[in-house]
């Protein structure tokens, strides 16, 4: 695994660059992303351009031998354009233009903001897309990132209008889709069809999910947009953003996949549970896919700012975050941030080095990291993650407190307390070669969901279905048939309730929590044997979980249930 | 007692109507609720008819014996129509006209809602009016839901001075009533009192109540036109609409006066606790007044989908809040809903059917209710409610967690503890006949309220009185003498001191808590009993509750301490 | 001490005044303040004066033998006012003018509010400056409260754009002092420098601190306007206004060495415990400086009505405040309010009489107090208190609940343990004459604030700073050098690492939790003392308290380690 860092030249003094390269290079590190913020400093007016810092810059980078990922700059265009063109500036849902002063306040859709994303864009791809030491590109900077994939402009409007029109054909269509007949809310035209304000209470579910697709299709385009560009500019280059996994905002599966590397941040702090780690580390691999790079573009090196308690990193910690990185299979690792920041928002964010420039004990660490050759895992459990259920569940949770990433990381955090490495598999991609795929939550059903599922049981896999599986349609409407539609055939069984519980209810004979959301199942196939019941409350002798051949429900959620679940199922590794 | 479920044909296709309308009839319900979204189903465009589905589906359900309640559709106006007259919309307190897409996002003083709200119920009127299979009517739907009362439009702001002009008749007299010297903020005119929007701190107290009877007032008004435009229109028919008690938005004595019946929508997990359901039903009673009915239509038969936690309903359960609302006097009561949504905002909403019209536990049940003959409650004890107490309580309530509606169920609840049956008397109503007559917030005084409780006394009722009694005028300001005022010489007594409580107090000789809202009492006349003083605290030996011959004043707020006192008062039934 | 008690003639009949003014005089009350809510009273329209009225009001006052205290009205503008002349509202951070009809609406810059102010004072002034009962003027009301002295309108822009023209000169000083190269936001012009309004996230700390110093002075330079125009008007009366300390919105050295006087209104049940009324006590003491008064012009006499819980004022309470206000060395004492309003937004809040005249118990206390000749205290410990350190933590608290009050009154309580008196010293003032200076939290780092730490221990003082000392530089930018920078030399030592703590940390050898913030020390002076050390963490042994001589450093947080540290410091007293 290559180590690297974060570095700012342009908020140091340049006399201080060769000592900081020098230091960078002392303890190990082979790379350095740059430039990211910086295009108020290289392109301070219109008209007017000052690379030559930047060059200097990267020019004693590389005389350390340092390799450089340099930034595109568009999570932070200056000032002068804001003025110059406000309409790069996103809207909020009250009609507010965002104002500078911050990051992401620009408009994904804008074609201003496209326009100008695309000159610099070319302008950097033409000055350094074949410097020797410049060895990859990070495309923006965490996109969607703060809400900023949804914008409520007049050319997000048009651009929703649009993206209905060539999903739906005629509104007649989407007025079944949506079956807006409830509450009357029938639309004449696509324009008539809003990007969703707060009103009286809450709107369709079919267009909050529509308008999650097509904000974060958006980005996803004005992203290719950039990859688009740069690829012919930067040949042999690696392409790449960061993201901070898992907000809402954005399909991680759809922007991981451009490029060639899948790279996400690394703030453990900014997650709910260690747990959290884990699971992103193989969703990254997952969502790069055979043949493509994992990347953490920004690793947290010791405290950070933003959260709500920041709490302090201990000795070892970094060590334990970056060896278990490795072990996932990350492939490259940059630390965030060098230095400490003297200005702005993340002043209490912490570095390899102090404000000052003296070293702290995570410079130490990493001087001290012996990371061997390590062997990607090679996962015979494959679990199922999906933009589309994450937005559908959070658009109604109905169990409160019922999360999409929370149940996954359990499910996962179940399998992996069982000693198994596993793969968190994209949408579409091949489920062939696992023993057993996992699908904690499977929301929407389609025809080609069913038939992956059957392949893989073709292919020998167990699939384990869990709770509220296959009960919307693509729109996010309900399903006319028994759920889990399309594989109760094959259980031998379906859903007969489900219950948001208000009390702690058991199943047996695992003799566990079963979980806040609970389905009492309805076995209708003689092959289909009872694995768990409920022990108590009016549901009690209900069947919890169920299994046909290769086909296992489970009717519960919590991460107890699970882990008894799977270890009969598939014992410890 | 009669019972039916509501019923959405433009939901489901054509083929199923029939087999939906003999189960209906096959598990004994007698009415089916239809109509009250459909508005964009039955007139698509402007100048677009198309009745003909409504005809057939109103056929269908006669052909199984059923008879109709026919929805008038203003709760949800087309999004066509929206867009024609943007001005049917509200505006919220920033100036933000309320976009379309949910429900209740219109304005129920626009010129343009009223007129076509007139238009399409005179319309509904002259093709259904007089179809032997309509034997009811319900107005809007759940009017002033999702505190859809107050607007802040022009037209409402103009409404409003108007609305002042009748009641003060000059902005001196207004000036005068509100004491506006406070602050300074005497009004120079009618129209410069502004509709309250939020601003450094609070408004007067008398503005905001104004506000609230205004807004109010509109709402009834708008209802009225609706009943007034139906009765020739549809003679012998039942008029009524349902409300979702008791949120502040609309006086619900005032609309249930409207029309045959008073009707509500029963959803105990929308409630804070069960005592609640008891309170509503004797409420709605109180509010039919003789000779009128009582309906429910709309209740809950298995879990809902819009509260915090939306929990299970075990089984039995539907079977008691049926039988208990009978026991209460309801004479009709219609399920809420026949089949679980598949489109829209409440697809997590239990009906007798599940979304693929397989029948649930709930069908079940109603199928198996066994309601005989039940008589109407005859009660003894009286309890007054009001929605300008109500307001002005909400208005300030100085003791956090002090809240009308808590209050008033734990004074019910304490009488209905020891087994009394009870009326809840709307204000202005006699009451005569009534043994004991509670008062447990009677804020704003008059002398009509005065002369009413003298007259129960003359008929020989015994009148007990709570805290915060008698304190304000009609305007929420303080009245100029001791309180409760004009009561005072028949109690013998009045308050020395009121205490919102930051650590318990008990009383004595009933050893219970008083409550978080106290008052001490000074006893002025001979014949004043003390029943109970306070435990503990600097209050310790002070009045609690005072008597003096057929009047009592309870200067506490405890359910315990109601139920001790009434206990020594009625005694056990 | 004298006592005192606020009035508002034009909330009572004209009948009432003179008994009001006897029972005043005859509980030993002095002085009354009137007049500061009535200009819509005595101004009621454009070019329309009534002064009768006051005239007489003040006439009946001093035939009591009662001074009067009078208000400038210009917290509360009338309506006729705000709709002449919109301007003078204050405009939110989204755009909307503020609404009249509370207080506190308007926009300090304002030019039209500057002028109506001047104009209305200087009507004051010419009638009443040389009235003889007039011995003193409060210069409007609790000037900065309910967050009034930020405003977004176009007028405060442009005199945002001035200020930082005046304060930094050129647009590039700005860009280089504020480092605006972090996240790429140069500012082209200083009218590009917007006021700040919520964007995506976070702003910069340097705008956000500038714009606190910038509503700051805006405020204090509208106060100025009428100390200015009254003092030649009202020759040898005491001029002041009345803060409600401790709100961010001004700083309050800056308005409290206005005039003759330093004014705090006192609601002890609105801050958030006992030891706070202490400090404000001290505070103010020490705002007023050697030869200036300290009055409290309002002191709470029963409950109040604006908290979250209003609680009650048991008996002997009042006088405990009162007893203490004069030991803390204040020169009078008005109570608010003489009579329970019935009208407006305060009729919760208690007076002297109940609404309906009668008196209440705490008109009993003050007839019964009984307060000697007090001697102002001597102090020999200063604690240093700063607006710009408190702006600056609040910006960026970094670890949850560590608040700049909360810590001040911990260090102050700390030290009153002990039995010390102690004086609350401004910036800029003398530090001689004391045995000991504690810095609790020193944040911003000048050349100033060490040459007067510098100066005070060759004055033979011991400085006893705390946490996070001397971080920053005067645009909340981090210096460039290990903190706290400056004094580190003096120390023998520095900060190595600080800790926003999850769990809790204890120090030897005092036994004490360290508190939610630490450091730990690198000690690098032959002559530096460890006093204490962290006794757990990974932080074990390291130091947490170091002393070199006069200089100290508390590298903790909590009250009960800084009571250890000072007991061990100066003892008991």
């Amino acid at each position: 695994m290559r180590l690297g860092v974060c570095y700012y030249p342009e908020q140091w003094p340049e006399e201080r660059w060769a000592h900081d390269a020098r230091m960078m290079a002392d303890i190990g590190l082979e790379l350095v992303r740059i430039g990211e913020f910086a295009w108020s400093t290289y392109e301070p007016a219109r008209g007017v351009e000052d690379f030559d810092w930047l060059d200097r810059a990267i020019d004693t980078l590389a005389s350390s031998g340092l390799e450089v990922v340099l930034g595109t700059p568009t999570a932070t265009p200056p000032v002068w354009l804001s003025l110059e063109r406000p309409d790069i500036l996103s809207v909020d849902p009250h009609g507010r233009r965002r104002p500078y002063g911050s990051r992401r306040h620009t408009c994904p859709t804008s074609g201003a903001y496209r326009e100008e994303s695309a000159r610099i864009v070319e302008r950097l791809g033409q000055r350094y897309g074949q410097h020797q030491a410049v060895v990859a590109w990070q495309i923006d900077n965490e996109p969607g990132n703060h809400d900023s994939a949804r914008c409520w402009c007049e050319e997000c409007q048009d651009a929703f209008s649009g993206w209905l029109l060539h999903r739906y054909g005629t509104v007649e269509a989407l007025n079944d889709a949506w079956g807006t007949a409830f509450w009357s809310q029938t639309y004449p035209s696509f324009e008539s069809v809003r990007l969703p304000v707060p009103t009286m209470t809450s709107h369709s579910p079919s267009l909050l999910l529509a308008h999650r697709r097509f904000a974060s299709e958006q980005v996803v385009a004005a992203l290719k947009e950039q990859y688009d560009l740069l690829e012919p500019l930067s040949p042999g280059r690696l392409l790449t953003t960061n993201l901070y996994l898992f907000e809402l905002d954005v399909d991680a599966h759809q922007v991981m996949r451009l490029g060639g590397a899948a790279a996400f941040d690394s703030y453990p702090h900014g997650s709910a549970e260690p747990a959290d780690v884990a699971y992103r580390l193989d969703f990254a691999r997952g969502a790069a896919g055979p043949g493509r790079e994992t990347w953490i573009m920004e690793q947290q090196p010791g405290p950070i700012n933003w959260t709500e308690a920041n709490p302090p990193v201990p000795p070892g910690q970094l060590t334990d975050w970056v060896t278990q990185a490795a072990a996932a299979g990350v492939d490259t690792l940059l630390f965030f941030r060098w230095r400490a920041a003297r200005y702005g928002q993340e002043q209490y964010h912490s570095g390899l080095l102090r404000h000052d420039g003296t070293p702290t004990r995570a410079h130490e660490e990493v001087r001290a990291l012996a990371i061997g050759d390590v062997t990607k895992p090679r996962a015979t459990v494959a679990l199922l993650h999906s933009w589309d259920d994450a937005w559908a569940l959070d658009i109604d949770p109905h169990a409160p407190g019922f999360d999409y990433l929370r149940h996954m990381v359990d499910v996962h955090a179940a399998a992996r307390g069982l000693g198994h490495a596993i793969d968190i598999v994209p949408p579409g991609d091949a489920l062939t070669g696992y023993q057993v795929v996992l699908a904690p939550y499977l929301h929407l059903a389609s025809p080609e969901r069913s038939a992956a599922l059957e392949s893989a049981v073709g292919a020998g896999a167990t699939i384990v279905v869990g709770p509220r599986a296959l009960v919307k349609d693509r729109d996010d409407n309900w399903v006319n048939q028994r759920f889990p539609a399309g594989i109760t055939d094959h259980l031998g069984g379906h859903v007969a309730e489900f219950l948001a519980v208000d009390e702690p209810i058991s199943i047996v004979p695992w003799n566990v929590d079963a979980g806040r959301w609970l389905e009492t199942m309805d076995v209708t196939g003689e092959d289909t044997a009872v694995l768990a019941s409920y022990a108590n409350g009016y549901v009690q002798n209900a069947p919890a979980v169920i299994r046909s051949g290769s086909w296992v429900y489970v009717g519960c959620s919590s991460r107890a249930a699970w882990a008894a679940c799977l270890e009969l199922l598939i014992g410890r590794a």
